[in-house]
C-alpha cells in the first residue's frame, strides 16, 4: 500500500488533548470489549484489500448528495478533484488504521490530527483554497450510519459465518463510533 | 401514558435554529427513506410498551458506569435519585415521540429543547444542584452506540420476520443518529 498524499501517521505528532483515560471512558461508553477487539482485526483482513472498493461506495454517495460534497469546493465553488483525491487516498487508509492499529496514545494523536483537519486546519494540508473552512459536525456525526451501513455486504463477503459477521460489524460500529466522538474535540473544546 | 415530569413536547415551544431544510439534508446524509418510515412506525408499535424495561437495561449500564453516572451527581456529588428518576421519564417517552412523532417543524422545536437540557440549561428542568453542568458532547456521541446495539432484542420480540427487524433496527439506528446530530448543535453553534 503505497503512502497516500498527506497522510502523517508515523510523523512526530503533538500529543493530543484526550488523555489515556478519556480513551478508556470512550470505550467503555461504546462498550467496547476484547471480543470487538478480535472482531475489529478479522475485520481488517476482509476490509483491507477491498478500500478501493469501500471509497467507491463512500464517494458515490457524497458525490451524489449536494450539500455534502460541498465540503470539497474548490475556489470556484465547484467539487476540486485533487482535493477529493486526496483525502480519498487517506480515507482508505484510515479504514486500515482503525482495523489494525493499537487504540494507544500515537493513535489518539492521530485523531487529534484527523480532527483538526476537519476544522481549524481544514484545507491546508491539501493547499486548498475552499470556500468551506469546516465540516460541519451535524454531518459528521450522521455519516455514522453510511460508514456503518454500507460496510456490511464488504464484511459478508470474507466467508465467515453469519455470527462472526455480526460481531464485526458491530466492532466496526463501535469503533466508528469512538473515532467521530473524538473527532468532535475541536468543535467544542469546554463542553468536549 | 402519564406524562413525565418535566415533559413539555406540547408547550408553546421558541422555534429551533435548525431549519427544516437542515433537516431534510441531515435525514439524506443519515440515508432516510420511506421504508425507513415505515419500519421505524412498526419498531413503535413494539418498543412503546416496553420503554420500561428498555430503561431498565440502559440505566443498568449508565448505572454501572461512573463516568456516565456523574452527570445525575446532586449537590454532594452522589448520583440524585430524583433526578435520575425524572430523566427516566422523560428517556422512556424520548423512544416512543421518536418512533410515532412526525419531524416537523415543531418537532425540531423540541429536540431543541432537548439539547439545551444537555447544555446551556441542564439541571434547570428538574431543579438539581448539581456539579455537573453539562452532558459531555463525546459521550453523547458514543452512547449512540449502546442505545442502537440494546435495543435489537426488544425489536426481535415482536414476532416480526429476519428482513423486518434488520429494517427496524436499521431506521432505529438513523433515527437516534439524526437526534444526537441535532442535539449536538447548542455545543458548536458556529461549526455545527
Amino acid at each position: 500500500m503505497t503512502t497516500p498524499s498527506g497522510y502523517t501517521y508515523d510523523a512526530d505528532l503533538p500529543a493530543s488533548p484526550v488523555s489515556t483515560r478519556d480513551l478508556q471512558e470512550l470505550l467503555a461508553s461504546v462498550m467496547w470489549s476484547e471480543d470487538d477487539a478480535v472482531a475489529l482485526r478479522r475485520a481488517g483482513d476482509i476490509l483491507t484489500p477491498k478500500t478501493h472498493e469501500i471509497l467507491d461506495v463512500w464517494y458515490g454517495f457524497v458525490g451524489s448528495t449536494p450539500h455534502l460534497v460541498s465540503v470539497f469546493a474548490g475556489k470556484g465553488g465547484q467539487p476540486d478533484a485533487g482535493y477529493l483525491e486526496a483525502v480519498r487516498g487517506r480515507f482508505e487508509r484510515w479504514i486500515v488504521d482503525l482495523c489494525t492499529r493499537d487504540f494507544d496514545e500515537h493513535w489518539l494523536a492521530y485523531q487529534q490530527e484527523i480532527a483538526r483537519r476537519h476544522t481549524t486546519k481544514k484545507n491546508e494540508t491539501d493547499h486548498v483554497d475552499s470556500p468551506s473552512r469546516h465540516v460541519p459536525l451535524r454531518h459528521l456525526i450522521a455519516l455514522l450510519v453510511p460508514v456503518t451501513v454500507t460496510v456490511r455486504p464488504f464484511l459478508e463477503q470474507g466467508g465467515d459465518d453469519a455470527a462472526t459477521v455480526d460481531a464485526m460489524h458491530t466492532a466496526w460500529q463501535k469503533a466508528v463510533t469512538l473515532t467521530v466522538a473524538l473527532w468532535s474535540q475541536p468543535y467544542s473544546p469546554e463542553l468536549w
